[in-house]
């Protein structure tokens, strides 16, 4: 059975290999996708994801609408510096022509669950913003939707963006803090993309020696985001959350372990901006409502993503 | 020349009087209403607002558009125990059997103000939620609009909702806080009320006295809330601060002092919830770019609004 | 009856009357002074008090001890630009030679009251830092003083040092906070000094046209402080804020209304730290056991302080 | 050569491990206890500290001073439910009639220090706010004392109070702001103890049969406290974070790794009060001075530990 799927995304570095994901797998029917406020400027955003529809030879089904171009509330700044500026690795600056779908991501979201109730899956790769504004729009979205699935947070680890925080919930504290009290979620967060979705060097090396036209396209957006990673990190190892979080709509079994718990999301300015309070003890009395994933099938995850990058097919060994 | 006028409104109390004021003048034209999430239960708020609105003969002609359900991020809670159950005094629960336009409050906001850019008068008189969103949906919200004339904040001076804060800052800081980053705002505090948009006994006794049909909807909405106010501020005096907002738009030359300020609002939770920082000496760095009323002519306010509930016409003696 | 005194004091501008009002007036007896980081240099106010007491007379009977050099937990600037480097108008900078006495500010005050207990009162004109550390000490402090004066905050209007905040109240909200919490205090905030504890040009031109050391040296302090306030207040009228805590202790028939309020201290960072929660309406479940002055006898207050500056003799009138 | 120690303890529960430890370890000679509210009624505390030393036979040579009875700023809760009333179990409720030493246990600190600069050692295994206090009094304090160990913060990682803190930092997070921001700590947080200073059942068994007076008294605040884990952490085992602190001073050729990094504390109420900010990537601009011990050689220290319950002689092995 095929999963329809909505892509909300800051489309740059991973986001674009979600999108493949989604658009070369046979288990997954793209509908949308919607651009939020996140990695780099709204419109290379919008290009990006645009010229990833187009590689993967859907952009003429894909309608892409253009959302939220700065968080609820608080302000940010991008991150131009991971990504390369554009996004893409820093060389690569598409402009597809395509138009932008007429309407406002949000409303594009609400409309497209109240079409199909309970048949819709949310992916978010972004900051929350757009699923936020959806909730004001439409308090029953989560009834709406078959699932939601988020990467964001850092449960009980280091953050990226900050010590505390991850990058999506930093951006939007606000927005992943109503998100995660409105909704039942799906969590991927940063420390499992640490501990089961990087790919070392000599995992990349067939990726390298490829010369398919998905594995260029990584090669070129992740050259940047290596050698940022290596002086951050001290690993040029690539880390694919968002491929993680496609690929668990592909292949549910991937996950091995996802408790329920209780989340919140400091919204505050300052030491703690979008930390993610995770009670895995159940020391709280809040309810525990967010999935979180804390166990994937690793070699079956890198299987996926790389068929995808060699082969353009993702469920080839499905 | 008649200005149009978008109200954003939790219809409860003092909003009733306000679109009463706005209905009845030649000096506005009523576009819409938006109702948002505040004083009490959302529904009986948007037939509290038709019911106005039949009252004052423009049900027809004047669409209501449901808006926010709830705050951007913040929980709050209703003040029933302010203007009673149902908001218009505890007795009266309106049933109008009117249909709510169809659209999303925020969205006919934006729509409205892109139809005539430059022509529209937004007078909030609620929290600031609808707008909030309109802004997220239309970055150029303030470009479009006339003048954003809003009732909220207590300048330097007691809150009514917590001793820091006004009720509609409150209610939805996030919102208050977008709204003044964003925005030219033409800002009429509670503090301002309190010195010169309150009616006390003396002056209320003409309308007690009266027997139109307005001036006996103003004595029911009010008998709570003056019980209330005995109570609380030891005295029955009643406060008119949405129906201020509405006259400076009907005869601005009300407006005596209106200094720019910069203003930001306290979004946090906690002690501070909804205090509006208002830099009257200029000490901080932020830009001075709200109108904050000071000052406005009271006798002849006071005139225009008797004259509405006496003689059903606001602009009786302009 | 004479009243014994101690006074905790950043001593830059009106400390030092407060001070000479304290050490003239046969009222109150002077036992020690404690200095607290505040206005300048921590050392300069050392000097600075000293200075004052020997300018009175009263250098061998009265000890200064050096107290807290840092806020308990915040970070704070001095405000040189206020009262001048050296806090006393920028010309100014007194080596008295005067050895500062044996031992730790807090500890003295405590010791102090311990050794007479309910005998001693506070009068704190500087952050509430060495009282906060007392009350750690020594839990019992509030049983053990007569009565503890506090110039700090600004009751529902706006700040001296932010729009939130006034000065003492903002360079240590911590100790602020833990002084209203846990001690019964007599409040006189920077909106009283304001309404009531100003001299105007007229009313300073008897001051500087004396010639007694006193009114040259407040000539001298206040020099630089009135060019400040032209500037940032548009007015170079003088403000009194220390001088009228003392001279209620002097004169305890000053003071005309005092109801007891809750008081709460912001002691966050950020837009409002320092901000005073006052909750005159009783709205909050907070014990209203802070005695906030209202109002004084303005008169009388200014007759006492030119009496001082004039004759040598606040009490002359009294 | 003896390393000279001051431990400021909350005393229950491991506390009296580090003590005896301590006490019993010719590595160390401890100079004196403070005690600092935390754990349990504050007199308790004290009278756990004393019956530790008398157990250990040196409770005439070692003072115990009583310190600060609340956070500097904070309220805050004891944690009865964790280590049974009293702090020992539940059942033990010692009265040694030891009368505790004259004085202040931060000043008692502080001029420990100044008579032996650089040669007294603090190990901190409680709150820590007779440091921060201490800190106030005698700013130097980090020049004065040869190294501070603190047990405290969950680096990157679930805490044991509140998902986002471990308890000696929730308790005072200001105190333990102020720690952090002024002095050079060798920090042993939450983490750490997990990981490495936990003793499992098996682990236990020859502690449970061992008929010692020290292993008696292991068993006894124990039992409690493995009941509690039990149910919050689904283990019996125990856990040792403060005799680790001492068993390093003991032996620092037990830390195996100890990068230095900056910390800091979110001392703010709310979801992540005490929270510790570690930044182990270097992304902030403040100084790493903190040396968090990120391992250390387990199998020895517990051979240090069941060597002193055991055979009384925590040296025994080393
Ligand atoms: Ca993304
Ligand atoms: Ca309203
Ligand atoms: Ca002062
Ligand atoms: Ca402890």
């Amino acid at each position: 059975m095929t999963r329809r799927v909505i892509v909300d995304t800051d489309t740059a570095g991973d986001d674009t290999q979600a999108i493949l994901l989604g658009a070369l797998s046979g288990a997954v029917e793209l509908e949308l996708l919607t651009i939020v406020a996140g990695n780099v400027e709204f419109d290379y955003q919008v290009e990006n994801a645009k010229y990833t529809l187009e590689l993967a030879g859907v952009a003429d089904e894909v309608p892409v609408y253009e959302g939220a171009r700065r968080p609820l509330v608080k302000e940010f700044e991008h991150v131009d510096h991971v990504h390369g500026a554009g996004g893409l690795g820093g060389e690569l600056f598409p402009d597809t022509g395509i138009e932008s779908a007429e309407g406002y991501g949000p409303d594009a979201i609400v409309e497209a669950v109240r079409e199909s109730p309970g048949e819709l899956t949310l992916v978010c790769i972004g900051p929350l913003t757009n699923i936020a504004l959806a909730l004001r729009r439409e308090p029953r979205l989560g009834e709406l939707v078959e699932e939601v699935v988020v990467m964001g947070g850092a449960v009980n680890t280091l953050g990226n963006d900050t010590p505390s925080a991850e990058f999506n919930f930093w951006v939007d504290p606000d927005a992943a803090k109503v998100v995660m009290r409105e909704l039942d979620v799906t969590l991927l967060d940063w420390g499992l993309t640490m501990r089961q979705a990087t790919l070392e060097s000599d995992e990349l090396e067939p990726i390298e020696e490829a010369e398919t036209p998905y594995a260029d396209f990584f090669d070129e957006i992740t050259a940047h985001l290596r050698e940022f990673s290596e002086e951050r990190f001290g690993s040029d190892a690539t880390t694919q959350p968002d491929s993680l979080a496609m690929a668990t709509v592909i292949e549910p079994d991937l996950v091995e372990e996802a408790p329920r718990y209780h989340v919140d999301v400091d919204e505050r300015e300052g030491l703690t901006r979008g930390y993610s309070m995770v009670d895995e003890l159940g020391i709280t009395d809040g309810e525990a409502r967010t999935r979180v994933v804390e166990s994937i099938d690793e070699a079956r995850f890198k299987t996926i993503f790389t068929d995808m990058l060699l082969h353009g097919d993702p469920d080839r060994s499905l």
